[in-house]
């Protein structure tokens, strides 16, 4: 737990965000509260850790198997022509991924998705939707 | 192997872009030529896969290795303040990591790497010693 890292404080912050999807081996799934690329998620390590350097190997392998599983999901849900992930976090070092489904022909399609653009948000509703079916199939 | 992806063909397009470092496990680790970010490499997986969820379990588990062990090797030999990681692909969607070495208040520091920005071109003898020292570390 890392003072002044809103995904270790898990509060207010983080909240807007994204929203908890469930929690795997190692990790956490968030769905992304901006969903212009349709069924973007976020996969959070648990702990305070901030590169792939600084895992364990079992830790390591633990994370690409929750990461895989999402990928499974996800493919599976949304049928997506790709999925982009990345790993960025200079100034939110906490490591976690952005794993955002891309559509042919549709927003950003062949270029890295980007955040400076007008978002796309949803109905508490909606959330709940695309929430629980997300869950329910990593729970399965 | 696959047509029409220059991932799979090997060939001048492939080195018009990065240069051959050395294979791990499941993947092969190249430079990349355009050095505006100090280390910047790119891992590919060895086999025409086009994302996690297409990789069986062992292969996952395999190439997280090795995605692991360069990033461990870039920490040591360039220190960079963060590590950024992006898989995009969507018209060259075999699957491979940008791996881009990140330095405190100098380019692109918290926000994406991107391309559309000159690039950096090394001499040969430079892209050389960058091989070399990434090699053998990761050799070792």
């Amino acid at each position: 737990m890392k003072e002044n890292c809103f995904y270790c404080e898990d509060g207010e912050k983080r909240r807007s965000l994204m929203i908890e999807i469930c929690k795997l081996e190692v990790s956490t799934v968030y769905l992304n509260k901006d969903q212009k690329h349709k069924g973007r998620c976020v996969l959070k390590f648990n702990e305070h850790k901030t590169d792939f350097s600084a895992l364990t190997p079992e830790e390591n392998a633990a994370f690409a198997r929750d990461l895989r599983k999402l990928a499974c999901v996800l493919n599976k849900l949304y049928c997506p022509d790709k999925i982009n992930y990345a790993v960025y976090g200079d100034l939110v070092p906490h490591l976690h991924v952005h794993v955002v489904p891309k559509y042919k022909d549709a927003l950003q399609w062949g270029g890295p998705f980007t955040d400076d653009i007008e978002k796309k948000l949803l109905t508490p509703n909606e959330y709940e939707i695309e929430v629980s079916r997300i869950r329910k199939e990593l729970e399965s």
